[in-house]
């Protein structure tokens, strides 16, 4: 049986997964989701990029968590490469969920299509507190196109403002391309949170990761919601040994 | 409940989707299925790009059909987003369905590979009255690869002489590209009618939607005839709320 | 009914397809699974590619199989096609599963990404009789990454050195390009024994056949081990009229 800590991407806070966590622990995983700093309702959302780390990093350690599967959604997955320069000791292997992985040098923001560049930067300016709430429209339809409407809407009202400064972040990932630390990328194939293709997540963002293990489902960015009993599953193939 | 309106491809007439509408409707949802001027059999194939739009309004017209769902197929796709600029009033969502997505100021032809366009160009000299069949052997691999022969075979004998014209038709759509009308992209992953890759359905066409709802399913270019009640069940997905 | 010859890859011999005869057999088809020549256990390694083809020829000759579906898998691909040249008129149809089509001229070594190439060669150069081991690590990760543990191990226990010389050998396929044999490419949509994208099997490979019937299903390059009942169902789906 294994430990999963799953570190939720932009928008969402640890609450996210509990869903996927009571099915891990009923099929006797033990798994835990924190929030990363900056994140979740009545958060300050003044935080940048090594701050978002250094609070998984604290939560790992103050619970004193070995031998750990760390998986990463989304923009959890710049969090979780960060995290593993820092106790890549505790962790027995990464899983990169629809999840960014950036070269050396690079931000988040460098790995998204302009126009949603161009979105992400007017939606912070127009905020008054460098946050940016995704619009529901494109939640609905290309974040969690899987979803009812019902399902779209109450998924929705669980999301708070994301913090614009940890995707600017410039990140040195030279220590994390050197780990040996096994990898899995688990994909699900209806995502077009980020556009398939050229700016999608898979091959561009897997292929970084040199070997790994790649682990398919379906369903869209947000199965986590729409799916978590399958997604849990997938989880664990993606991370047993 | 929602009302479909679905909008056949090339060779293909309304009858094609009799067994998907049964089940739409057994669903609880409203369906039509009219055959674009110039398809079917027996029909006079001598028609433009602009008659089979027009055909395609004069039925909803006609009707008098509100708030539907708009499907468009294969060459459907072309007609569906002329239909949109000129009764978009009257549509609450486009699902474009393994279908054509034109940029603006281009034909059908200019979007399938070249040596597809000799065959049909061949096909269209050699037919007398400028349609072209598709031959069996081609149907059978690429069309509907995952149909039995016996399927693969009844299935064909549907279909009539496509005319040629529609398909060169340059087609303005610069009003198209600016409606604000939902659109969903129906994908069926097995399909080869256009090879995979860098002429393929998707992201290819999709793409050119801007934000859309993506919903796949497996199955061939032709899963009206190989698996009708698996594509009713994923149009309703496509087309609600 | 149908006589179905499967024809294996790298590290492989014909053991690896009992499960698959096993279904196949139990369906009501036919099913042999030669074993090429310089693999398996204890075989003499010192081949050539054409001596590979010519094992595989011998054996459908000698049994006088006609009338036959022959499928090869990853580098079976290559030697199949050169079988499809010498006994043409014994095949119904050819399935390339997840397998290598080559270019007139090419090798195989010319069509896997230059890491792999130069792992390849350094594996060759160590180990004293120019074959190759896979390592574990790749095996469990890239190779058959649907699998559990235990069936990780346990399959590569049943793998041997593969010979390097068949994968630099260019190859005349003049001949297999003018063949009007009907061909299907059978595709696992998990497998990463080739990255996924430029250097992937599909569109990559398939394409190459021009015409051809596509047939995909889940699981990794090796799912004659993790899936021999629903790989045995998409083989006789890849081989039908």
């Amino acid at each position: 049986m294994s430990t999963f800590v799953l570190v939720h991407g932009s928008w969402h806070d640890g609450s996210a997964w509990q869903a996927v966590i009571d099915r891990l622990e009923a099929t006797g995983h033990h798994a835990f989701a924190p929030t990363i700093a900056g994140h979740g309702k009545g958060a300050n959302k003044n935080v940048n990029h090594a701050q978002c780390t250094q609070s998984i990093v604290d939560y790992i350690v103050d619970k004193d968590l070995t031998d750990i599967v760390l998986l990463g959604h989304s923009f959890g997955g710049t969090v979780i490469a960060k995290v593993a320069e820092a106790i890549g000791n505790r962790i027995k292997r990464l899983i990169f969920f629809n999840a960014f992985i950036l070269n050396d040098g690079e931000s988040l923001i460098d790995n998204i299509p302009p126009h949603t560049q161009a979105l992400f930067d007017q939606l912070a300016r127009e905020s008054g507190d460098r946050t940016m709430m995704l619009p529901f429209e494109i939640w609905r339809e290309a974040f969690i196109n899987d979803a009812d409407f019902e399902l779209a809407r109450s998924s929705y009202a669980q999301l708070s403002p994301e913090p614009y400064q940890p995707g600017l972040d410039k990140l040195d990932l030279k220590q994390f391309y050197s780990l040996s630390i096994p990898k899995s990328y688990l994909y699900c194939t209806d995502d077009t949170a980020l556009p398939q293709g050229e700016w999608g997540w898979h091959p561009k963002m897997s292929s970084r990761l040199g070997l790994f293990r790649f682990v398919q489902m379906s369903g869209s960015h947000e199965v986590m919601f729409s799916n978590p009993v399958g997604l849990a599953e997938k989880i664990i193939v993606a991370g047993r040994d």
